[in-house]
C-alpha cells in the first residue's frame, strides 16, 4: 500500500512526521513487514532522529550549517537561489528514505526514535513524501 | 527479481543510472512494490540527487573533496592507494542502497530525481550494482 | 521474519555484526528476498564498511571526531553527557538501517563489505538491532 503525504514547512529544519506514518501503518491492516518512507525532492531529506528534547534538533541544525555552508562563492550552481546547492548537498549526506520494520502492526521504532523531514531551503515549501507498507 | 549491472566509471564523480534501473523496473512485471538499488563497494555509493544541472553533481564533488580531503597524511590506511581511505568515508557518509517505491510499474521519482553511482577513486572502476524489485 | 538482536559495545567505535546477520539469513529459508537491519537508537547507527583492514576503522572514527568535535561549547543539547550530541549528529550523517538483497539463500554482498555498529557514545551500551527478511 502506498499513501502519499504533502508536508508544509515553514522554514529549515526538522519536522516530526512519525504521527502521520504511525496513522498510514495502522490503517494498512500490515501485522507484519517493513515502512519505507520516500521523499520525492533532493533539497529536503528524511532521518530518524530523537523526539525528546527540540535542542537536539536545534543543534543538528548549527552543525549542518557550519559543516556546509551558505556561502554562495562555493558554488556553481547557483541558479535557483544561493540556499539550494547546500541544500543538495544536506540532502546527500543524509537520507531520502527510511525503512522501519513492522511488528505487530506498529512500527518497531525505539523509545526516543522519531521521524523527521529534514527541510533544507530557507522559506516554505510543500514537499511530498509516499508511505509505502508491504 | 534480482538484476546485477555492471558499470564502468572512468573517474570519481557522479554516474546516473536511473536509466537502467528504470528498464529493469519496466521489465520485471512489478505493479506496485519496491526497488532496491545496492551497491557491492565501499569506496563507491549510491544517491538520489538532482538531474538537471550538471553543475550540482560538479558542487557534489567539490564540496567532498573539502570535507573529505585527499591528504594520506590524514590517514593510516594506505596499502591501497592514498585515494582508497578518502573513498571509504566518501561512502560511509552516502548511503550503499536506495530504495525508492514502484507504482503503477513506475518508480515514484520526483521531477527532478535521478539515480547515481557516485565513485569515489580516482581511476577507472568495474562497479557491480544489483537492483531488486519485489 | 524479525529477529531482535542485543549488542553490547564497550566504547565508540564500529562494531562487526555480519556474522549474526549472515546466520538469520540462512536460518531464515528465505531464498530470494531482501533483508533489512535497523538500530533502535539515535546515537549509534549502521554502515557497510570493509572488513579486511582495521585502520580503515580506525580512520573512519578518526574523520568523524575530526568532523563532529567533542567540544561541548558548540552544543546546547549538553544533558545527557557531552558525548551524546556528537552522537546524534554522527548517526544522522550514517545510516539508521541497511538492505541488503538475498540471493540463493545468502545475502549478495561485497567480497570486502562487512555490516557494522558504529557506536558514537564513549561508553559501554547494550543496543538492540532488528534483522528483517522477506
Amino acid at each position: 500500500m502506498n499513501v502519499e503525504l504533502e508536508i508544509l514547512v515553514e522554514r529549515a529544519g526538522l519536522y516530526d512526521v512519525t504521527e502521520q506514518v504511525t496513522e498510514i501503518v495502522s490503517g494498512s491492516g500490515v501485522d507484519e513487514g517493513l515502512v519505507t518512507v520516500f521523499i520525492q525532492h533532493t533539497s529536503a531529506s528524511l532521518v530518524i532522529q530523537e523526539n525528546a528534547d527540540p535542542s537536539v534538533l536545534a543543534d543538528l541544525q548549527a552543525w549542518m550549517d557550519r559543516s556546509v555552508p551558505q556561502d554562495s562563492q562555493l558554488y556553481a550552481h547557483r541558479a535557483e537561489g544561493p540556499d539550494d546547492m547546500p541544500a543538495h548537498i544536506r540532502a546527500a549526506i543524509t537520507a531520502s528514505h527510511v525503512t522501519i520494520p513492522v511488528i505487530g502492526g506498529r512500527m518497531a521504532l525505539g523509545t526516543w526514535q522519531g521521524i523527521f523531514l529534514w527541510e533544507h531551503r530557507l522559506g516554505p515549501k510543500e514537499r511530498r513524501v509516499i508511505v509505502s507498507v508491504h
